[in-house]
């Protein structure tokens, strides 16, 4: 799994700078942060929507695949802060290695 | 960065199972489906809020941690579903290898 | 104001079933359920955006323009549902009435 | 409904500077912006949920709950940035008087 972060995170670097016309990455960079937040908002709309048809309809592959957009967004998102997928995994980390997540069962 | 990942998918699955008082991820399965979409939903927002925020005030430390709590919550959504982390990585991986991504460019 | 509400549940009403080429409502209806709740999604994430940046360009229009977006595509919702805004309207009433509101801030 | 939603506008503002001990709004208000934001990106979510879910369970007075909540938060935030409904009504009744929103068939 590793790999495919990694892969990930490089091909968005390297696309950031590529034509808006060939890239679909590069087509949100040039559109701007907004663009790319307003993706993420819809993205998130769309995990919850398979989400809750899965408890009807047992689609659980629709929960993947819009999963896969929301975190690809928001790594383009990470990717045009100047940001990588590794420090929210670095973060997540931290919170474990801490205990950090057992401490947000007390902050609600 | 594959250690994270593996590591935080043992320890979802294993805390499923936990004492809601003393797991925040076994209370965010007891609480169910819906609470966790709606957790979803919530960190998607402050997601949004932390990156525009930081157009303006550069605090990308915000967006790292927000980032994380949403991708957290949706790893317990995929967990709560059955699903795992592995399963979205995979068709993120198997659209670089078809060059998904790319063709997205065409759907808009 | 109450005459704003009322044209725009009749013009939402009449709309549903209008050719989807000549109208926004229409093509809406015609796309389905989830398609409008992705643009509810997507509006919703509008107005954080344009409210967050609103406490440092203090563009308030943005604001006003984004949440009458959000209202409308949630009227779209509604009507595709078979609801009217006045059934929110009369449920908001209906706290006031109680004191509902104010029950809320019990449940945090 | 004219009445409701003038109603509703006075209570909003006679509440913002009440005591957050016994309002909800004043609470809210008292939080601040960003947590107002993220009450809006939450129910937001709940709508996507119970809309998601009438298709289902044909649960309609849940639509009508949720996005009475939706509303009331959208309209805290408007109260909490010196906006108002009447605003956002005036907009959306300037799109009709101007077919603004047909307009919008052709920006996508």
């Amino acid at each position: 799994m590793s790999d495919i972060i990694e892969k990930l995170t490089e091909v968005l670097s390297s696309r950031r700078q590529a034509d808006p016309d060939s890239s679909y990455v590069a087509q949100l960079h040039n559109k701007g942060l907004d663009h790319i937040l307003k993706k993420v908002g819809e993205e998130s709309a769309e995990v919850l929507i398979a989400a809750k048809a899965s408890e009807y309809d047992h689609n659980r592959d629709a929960v993947v695949y819009e999963t896969a957009d929301l975190w690809f967004h928001t790594m383009v998102m990470l990717s045009h802060l100047g940001l990588e997928p590794a420090d929210v995994l670095n973060e997540l980390d931290r919170r474990f290695g801490l205990s950090g997540i057992e401490e947000k069962a007390s902050r609600g």
